[in-house]
């Protein structure tokens, strides 16, 4: 029930690779982490923050960015096309989700445990502006980074499908940049 | 509907990592990947099959071994950790699984189609011999690579977890060499 | 003497990488391993063999297939252009392999050598049915493997090479469906 | 002047590894990334935030230790050993890294600008608590990182000056769970 | 102070990945350490150096190909783009090259150190003959591993500036080899 | 026939590994690569011939040293053990390499052939002092790279076969610092 124990587990995030990209042929010497990828989703949430009119808790925000992909240092990253399936897989992976988190931020000291657990179960829930400026950033930053394998000689045709998804999620949101950068995106892919 | 389409779902084997090293600290340019972990699982089903003394089906036996992990083609390897969580997961994760393997075995021309779905439901139901066989060459294959591992400087302590549960899994098979390999896998983790 | 040992040879087939692929560009971190390979070469050539008309030993089959290319696992890959250089070499490097084989087949216990060294035997000679579907097999995942690396990147004009390749090693057998396995091949490649 | 541009950017963190392991033996495809580096350090200094009874600025906080190594997306790690050459060395490494951040920062449409700029000043002074926190949690969580390098065989000798290192940093904190963690990263060099 | 502490600290040119590949994007699992770039320049060095009419001291000009980077072992790859930011930051960096190699030459016995100490001076300086053809080479090989990464995927407008830079670097060689060298790398960016 | 297409396979060398360690359970990920093992050893070559008091060809010792492994770019690293097997292995693989060498040489423009080819015989047959440098060279900074590999956690008892063999080849050349290097190497595999 440490601080030094909590870090260990957060520290596997560097060795967790995204499995979507597997998936698509990138090898996993090239296949990015969980932990770098969190890093990036971290700072596009601040910047969409910081361009949203609404009124936005920043620190609950750049904490969820950050934890957001934690269960996946207990159970590893189960792509999105496994709980396309079924439903009832698509429940049980988030129960599953769910169950390692509540282990993981039971290794830090109580005190410390709850500013976790606050973000954590906002995330879950998916209706505050902070959980939806972090989804729409997560999805942003995969096509980002989709739109860099590309230019390394990945098929156009593959990845486009990162596109496509993070603009379905970011329709609602209200922030003229966005639509920018989706623009730039798109170009990667038909340029 | 072709071969090439199904062997194209089978290359993604390739790079699926096996989770249980990643979440252990071995880095991702390290750990063993499903397809090659398949063909040592086969090679020595295929060798625990030549000791016992029950009639064996040898086709049926090393299809099933080559083929027993496939669907994380789809799906990815979700580790055992995540199962034990709670039985609803592990019982939603057999039922991903399951329907993984469908729509893989779905690429195959229909009349190929049939001896691998019989293979398929023989493991998952795991009573034949043929399915206890492979299941024990599995978790066998799992500590000889965690064995290779220990030797190049990883910590035997971490690992020796494998070993303990390869030998509860072929403690019921009535095979002399199985008990030899056990004995030699130990020395690996005691000397 | 026993089967720890020889597995423990085995697994070494997991870090020899396919030369073919590191002479024409590709990084050891993205190279295809041989155990891999061997994966998918068995599950091919047990697809052709459903496919045949004449009868086929399945476990024979199997066996070779998992195995052809163990002596690599002593000598490493030796690519196939040394042996093009002078027939002297190609003679060197066959032997070489079978001394290779031998010692490693000899860290098996005695009555569990009969049938690797049959199959072995057997894929050494390549007249029996078995032999030629391996064969075939070997070519095409090699080829369809390539197509994979096309669609990452890599050039088509430098792994065109491979499907001409497997095109002339298929040609003699009669099984409609590789006819159309190698227009699939082809279609990445003039795509 | 796009948000896209500035992240594609941050993206190049992610292939910047960090020079301190590879200058001891640790290799390029086992070294940590800045990216997943930058993450662990932000999730440490918030937690580092909630324990220190000063008054911090938490959105500032974690921006700071998000953005701390990004100058290095632009030339690469230099490493501290570099610095302690020479102090005008030291100099002329911050002035570097200073025009490496405004480059970057240019690239955000202006009134994104500010913010970062402030947290990045922060940083470079060094004397608000904000800035000594995510200091103290970067070489924590380098320190903690060298800790699962011992455990997967590397030299205990090699990689304890981390550890002095990060302990000489954080003396100056008043935060008792910082001992704790000191004394458990201890525990690993020693045991 | 003996040939084997200095080797030590040469072996770790081997991890010192060259900065300019992955700030353009090329993952550090595929791009070129310092030590293999070492070896290529120095074949060519070799070879443009025969085809020269001036007079060459071939060893001293060997021996400065193979050290011309061995600063690189102790500070890392720094990238170029970091020293044109500001001319004091060239020069600086020109400084702690030059400290680092004074050092790592410190290890080596005191009657060894006279040639290196000698071939690196004249590095420096850069107006030998040996200096310019050394420079050459190491702009050519570079641009020839440029189109390298092109054949496999990456982009021609992304990687075209080595090329223009290794250009201008050979314009004053008076090699008429050097010219064809220049057109065969053209070719691959623009075929 | 030009330079670049010469240099185009000298490129190889970057991707071809040492066999010696991946048969000794080193990932292909970590194992060194054959134009960084040729660096090491022209620098190493160098300092031996400084300390000898036969008179030495530097030129062609530096060349030899960076050439001696060129074959390896078309046929690959055949381990030293398949050599072992049977002496007309040991010819054939020999009359491998020389055919190899021929047709790489080829590449060259006539008038930069003949240098290389007088290097590469002098090699090949052994005895002159540059030859037999260049061996013990290429012996010592093997079993030096073996030692780096035991600082990470590798084996000393699998590793130490290098030492043995590095000390059998040098025997015969008296450098006294040779002797130091061989203490300072044996120290540890020891300590």
């Amino acid at each position: 029930m440490t601080v030094f124990q909590f870090l260990t587990i957060c520290d596997n995030l560097k060795r967790v690779l995204r499995t979507g990209w597997l998936l698509r042929g990138v090898p996993p010497s090239i296949a990015e982490n969980v932990a770098a990828h969190s890093h990036t989703t971290a700072i596009l949430a601040y910047l969409l923050a910081l361009q949203t009119e609404e009124p936005v808790d920043l620190p609950q925000l750049l904490l969820m960015a950050l934890i957001h992909d934690l269960p996946e240092a207990h159970i590893g990253d189960i792509p999105i096309s496994a709980q396309r399936a079924d439903p009832k897989i698509r429940e049980a992976k988030e129960k599953a989700e769910d169950n390692a988190m509540q282990k993981i931020l039971a290794y830090l000291p109580e005190k410390l445990q709850s500013a976790l657990t606050v973000a954590w179960a906002a995330y879950c829930k998916g209706t505050s502006i902070e959980a939806r400026l972090v989804e729409a950033a997560d999805r942003l930053v995969t096509a980002l980074h989709a739109a860099q394998l590309v230019k390394t000689g990945y098929s156009k045709e593959t990845f486009q499908t990162f596109v496509t998804h993070a603009e379905s999620t970011v329709a609602e949101l209200k922030i003229p940049q966005v639509k920018e950068f989706i623009r730039e995106l798109r170009e990667v892919f038909t340029g």
